[in-house]
């Protein structure tokens, strides 16, 4: 029921990256990859974010000890079908296991240049043995057309795999960015979504990849919401091999608003494909005296079960995103401000009912697979937008019988 | 589908409350009551909370104008089935509109001695001329043996009425406490909830009245949720006539616990009731740092989407209900020290899967109709207990076909 998502397009290779992905029996089905192997060049530079759920997951652990000794990242590991979290130490133990047998393939490499990552079912012990089986068939295997192939390995309840590729002309030098990201449900990242892995061939110093990494993510990732549930895994990669031969400053504005782009597509998709969506959602929240505030207001909206199933059932019940925002934790609130849009229809014109709004005209709005609402505080000079679903039986249905 | 909930019991008179119910057209059933009156004698004292939500609905705005004019409140009047909310200028009319009707046909009556209460959809204008119109035959049936119709009389989507009376013993004297509720979605409040009437024939001093309003409700009404969404017209009235002899002070532990008894069935009963329930869930959260921590660890757990739905297909799947508490906002969360409970099973110790543990352990307590969540964050003393409701297909129903 993914709305508006398409398969990917061609992806393109990017230079000092191989993919490879395989079914390593996490997942019962054995026509499903459930396993795959990145290989980064060892000029690249990488940043990450990661959740900011207390109990994050043993990969999650590992990967920022990984991290905090290395910045030369050589590999990353991910599973999908098993989170390895709420594991404790095995979950722990079994993580490491996994590098090392990643390490112990490739020649003179240090286990802490591996970064393991997993995503599914929480509370089940990772099986390490399976894994650590199928590492040398990852190898064999390793391609840098195989994007696709790695989107598709990290999916779980994933109805399409998410990936995009771009290409931008920075001085005169053609420089590609590709990436791919999965997650359908407990997703409200609270720093990065689920798992997503973004590449380009640009040379970015490392300062510059971390701010870049921070700014993206803070309007695509940082931006959307199922049902918000932060996941105890979320993970988002950033790749820079420099293998492309042109460097990227804090000026070269078309490289970073196609690397923005491509966040924001990658997010976007994740939400398209939210469990048991119907509609695809934006929740634009303008004129706030700060981001925070206008995030906050955006996220109420978009958490609201009463809005999420009035957009299911295609009912302009407008009161409801009102009373949604009525309830926001925000400081200074003046309901005699608000405006309220649905598409290009007032709904509400400061705090009160617009007089030229007849229902049929928020009907057919809301009637729309696509929907905009617009929340104008007139407050401030701060916009942000929020990306969400619908509540559907879809989405029951889903999470009631996930494990069965 | 309302869990453990049943007909009320014998509800007993209150000295000096008189009420009566009719239906006034607001509802197009014509069998189903939808405005109710409350006459409240001269010597009673009376106190009173609002929803926190910012877009307040009229009835709310002009209740509380009313009581910052006037201690001696004389008559409430309350319709179901149209909130009067999101109305605008027109709406405030309306609501002084009714109030003035009630105030002409009692003697010498100023407009500010009643308080209007409206529950129901949202951004519909209120009916006034038909509310106005029954008022006469609602003050021809005043009867203070009416206390269920009442109850019936302010129900939307609730299934049962929601009514309790106690008695207690005081300095020899038998006091009184009736009351009623009503709410089962929009069901967060921030200082009351959707309405509640609380009345007892016992002597108390304004202040005290407003001390005990505000105990009682913290532990009840503003412990529950169903969706965590608050309503534009949450309120909940405590009245004290004094008929009874009998003059409480904050030393009466016997009154004081029978009235924060009333308040608790009052409020599990909305969630007992709660839109598409199939399961009535306590999450006590104990040794918080703070009371707010507690409480915000308990909501965090009760407004997952994933727990709901795990709750919903009696599924023991407790990472979800772990991941919860990580993203919980509060200051110095220790997983390490974190304990988990269902029912009496321990699911989690120090943060890790208990080595006890077994899934039919977990199943069997899951499949239970009243469910206790237990996290114990082994950090400091303070306890605090939420109460909530799954999340059903029949909720995604109910609120999606709520216009319809």
């Amino acid at each position: 029921m993914a709305v508006g998502l398409k398969q990917p397009g061609k992806l393109l290779p990017v230079l000092g990256v191989r993919l490879s992905a395989t079914h390593s029996g996490i997942k019962s089905n054995l026509d499903i990859t459930d396993l795959v192997l990145v290989e980064i060049s060892d000029s690249a530079n990488l940043s990450a974010t990661f959740t900011t759920n207390k109990f994050c997951a043993a990969p999650v652990t590992v990967a920022k000890e990984h991290l905090a000794k290395q910045t030369s990242i050589r590999y990353l590991l991910i599973n999908s079908g098993n989170a390895n979290a709420g594991t404790g130490e095995q979950g722990y133990v079994d993580a490491i296991a996994c590098c090392q047998a990643v390490a112990e393939r490739a020649p003179s490499l240090s286990v802490d240049k591996v970064l393991p990552f997993s995503t599914g079912v929480i509370a089940a012990k990772l099986p390490a043995d399976q894994i650590c089986k199928s590492i040398p068939r990852l190898f064999d295997s390793l391609d840098e057309d195989k994007w696709l192939e790695a989107a598709q390995g990290i999916m779980t309840t994933d109805t399409f795999p998410k990936a995009i590729s771009e290409q931008v002309v920075v001085s005169g030098e053609t420089v590609t960015i590709t990436g791919i990201t999965k997650g359908s449900g407990m997703i409200k990242p609270d720093m990065a979504t689920m798992l997503a892995y973004v590449a380009t061939d640009a040379k970015i110093e490392k300062s510059l990849l971390d701010a870049l990494i921070k700014k993206a993510v803070a309007c695509s990732f940082n931006s959307i919401t199922v049902d918000g549930d932060t996941s105890t895994n979320d993970a988002c990669i950033l790749i820079a091999t420099g293998q492309a031969n042109v460097e990227i400053n804090s000026e070269s504005s078309h490289f970073i608003e196609a690397l923005i782009r491509v966040f924001k597509y990658l997010a976007q998709s994740i939400i398209r494909d939210a469990e048991g969506a119907t509609k695809f959602v934006e929740i634009e929240v303008k004129n706030a005296l700060t981001i925070d505030d206008a995030k906050e207001v955006g996220y109420t909206v978009a958490h609201s079960p009463l809005v999420k199933t009035a957009l299911f059932a295609s009912d302009a019940n407008w009161g409801r995103i009102l009373a949604a925002v009525g309830r926001a934790k925000i400081e200074a609130l003046d309901v005699s401000c608000v405006d309220l849009y649905l598409g290009g229809t007032c709904l509400v014109k400061k705090g009160i009912p617009d007089g030229e709004y007849r229902e049929a005209l928020g009907q057919l709005e809301m009637s729309k697979e696509e929907i905009k609402i617009t929340v104008d505080l007139n407050q401030g000079q701060c916009n942000a937008s929020i990306w969400t679903s619908d509540l559907s039986y879809d989405y029951v249905k889903i999470n009631a019988e996930y494990r069965s």
